[in-house]
């Protein structure tokens, strides 16, 4: 297969927008995206649209991407509406990926895209659910209350086994709210002191209401072509496109310490890359609530096992230290419009690698950058869907 | 790109099942295409699953294709769930030809399935509204109506244009009919006669209710893998997906008598794969309503303008015909579970090239068979989905 490129991105900064649509929230960033490029919107050759809620939110059940890009004045292609929860974000970038890089297609748009503020907060949790036979109907749980106690995050038994504290947590979610706070595009633009975080109310013990990433509306978009048309396309810096890969989770026994799909994953990946964890020079990872960035600290191998709160505390993952991860403010301060996270990492990282992102530029000229995205979880089951994303400049 | 086939169907029938959950009617499906493969399961490298309204309807929003899959004891893999309407499982077919086409993977499961009976017809209906702030919240139309004044269909207009009368597209009917009695995995296996078609009740004027598919449950599944690979994996007569496409359609100006971007689509088609009308041995269509068969006999290339009618009369899409067309059934006898019925069209063209039909084998050792399959309307555009799936033994 060919190479692909990113040439062109754009986002609808995160947040709540109560007063703008699906379609409003789509158009800006697809926009934006095309402008970047400065491509003719007409050479766009397909897309694939990643949203995970718009049924039950908006009532907008079917082609939602139809719906969306025909206001944006883009029809007379294939289009294809992806959904993988959270990580449904990552899955269309992958769709445009395998169009491009298989040469079925020469330049295809991706599009996240999350309305989640619909005046009932209870209907967008419920949203959520997993498996909505198990969780909702037989358990009545709620999401951040399986992630607490799900046996593959096991948080308690983590820290236990690794003398985390909560506190550990808190300095994760100070780190990103400091990144976050230099983010026009952030939902939370606000600097957190770690009493703050520990301080807000307890949503599941022992995760508080400021370490778990809260509900928005967004959208972001990239457009992807082939690296070798790049030059004659766009004027933009291509950013390539080294690894797109999707996998859902395999069955996980109660208490399993071990994140097993996610760590081969990466292990493949590092593999076909030619890499290791050293060569990452910035990541953005899927930090839905707190205590996740530490666990995949360790998956990435940027860390050993319970090493995470060191990294953190010693800056290794801050803006300007060697290994910065959620310059963007992550899922808990850019905030987690559910079906355009994934996307709007990628954005995110191909500002970075552009050396774009200004007052939160990472480090000086990054050359690799890694997007982590996850989605969806099911009782017995590892997430339903994990994404990596490495981009080359 | 290298060739890809399919190696093994399975369809769970067709029609009201109030006691069969997504997880029962897909389960059944994908194992069936397991058997029919022969394959070992763990060599499934990934899955697309179309489902449309699963959402709305069953409450199931995220990670649909991961809850069916998780039930069938299948996971571990990328999944893709898709969206496109009463296109989406053509959508995933397409997603799995990709996939093994282009490499990334050898042996690719697509999906299709729908659970339609939740007991409010009413809002089974509303969740197939295109676009939901005009139709459902300004207009308050259903399906039907839509389709009957929409101006690309435009009905009323061929009646006298053509001088179609109601008759024929109830001959339409009468055929289907006949051949989705002889199926045991249609949800309607009664033969109609025309009067008892222009007798029932009236929809939208010109079409009566016998005109119109019902709504349905029902999954269909196809295992798809590398053409060269075939003979190595599977005892089944590999059918060859020679062409898979997919489009949206473009704007249509009120009135226009051309459906342009289907007309475009299957000129391209042709010309991909170096064949004309002519050489199309057996069609599934998408006869939603009973004159779109009609409508698509011109744009497939089968008859010159207006003469669908004198095709149907002559039997020359009949079983035994010429050229059959729909013998599965159709939409109005096999049924229209959305999300499923894409594949169901791909299933019984397997079946057919396979001369695995039984009673309603169209014809002896067909070579040559097409699916045509579409899903969405939106306001001021032509389909939302169009999809061409061309199949040789």
């Amino acid at each position: 297969m060919r190479e692909a490129a990113v040439v062109g991105v754009g986002m609808h900064p995160f947040g709540r927008h109560p007063d703008r649509s699906l379609k409003d929230l789509g158009r800006e960033a697809v926009w934006r995206a095309i402008d970047d490029a400065g491509i003719d919107p007409r050479r766009i050759g397909c897309a694939y649209v990643g949203n995970s809620l718009g049924g039950l939110l908006t009532g907008q059940e079917g082609i939602r991407g139809q719906v969306v890009l025909h206001d944006c004045g883009l029809d007379d292609i294939p289009v294809i509406n992806v959904e993988n929860a959270c990580a449904s974000g990552s899955t269309a970038l992958r769709g445009a990926w395998l169009e491009v890089a298989s040469g079925a297609c020469d330049v295809a748009l991706a599009l996240g895209v999350e309305k989640m503020f619909v005046g009932d907060t209870a209907r967008s949790l419920a949203a959520l659910a997993a498996d909505s036979e198990i969780e909702l109907a037989a358990m009545g749980m709620q999401f951040s209350a399986v992630y607490a106690i799900h046996p593959k995050y096991n948080l308690r038994g983590r820290m236990d086994e690794y003398g985390w504290t909560a506190r550990d947590f808190a300095d994760v979610v100070v780190k990103n709210s400091r990144h976050g706070a230099l983010n026009p595009y952030a939902q939370h633009r606000r600097a957190l002191d770690a009493d703050e975080v520990l301080a807000s109310p307890m949503v599941t013990d022992p995760l508080t209401r400021l370490m778990c990433s809260s509900i928005g509306d967004g959208a972001a978009a990239a457009i992807v072509c082939a690296r070798d048309d790049a030059a004659s396309l766009s004027e933009r810096v291509p950013i390539t496109i080294a690894a797109a890969h999707l996998r859902s989770g395999h069955f996980v026994t109660s208490g399993d310490p071990h994140l097993t799909t996610l760590r081969d994953m990466v292990a493949a990946l590092y593999d076909e890359a030619g890499i290791g964890p050293e060569d990452i020079d910035v990541a953005e990872v899927h930090d839905a609530m707190a205590p996740v960035e530490l666990l995949v600290y360790e998956q990435l191998g940027l860390c050993g096992p319970g090493e995470g709160p060191r990294l953190v505390r010693e800056g290794h993952t801050a803006i300007g230290g060697a290994q910065p991860v959620n310059p963007s403010g992550g899922l808990t301060s850019r905030g987690h419009p559910v079906g355009a996270t994934g996307l709007g990492q990628v954005v995110e990282l191909v500002w970075q690698l552009r050396g774009e992102a200004g007052a939160r530029q990472a480090k000086e000229r990054p050359l690799t950058a890694l997007a982590h995205n996850q989605g969806g979880l099911l009782a017995s089951m590892d997430s339903a869907a994990y994404a990596l994303t490495l981009l080359t400049r």
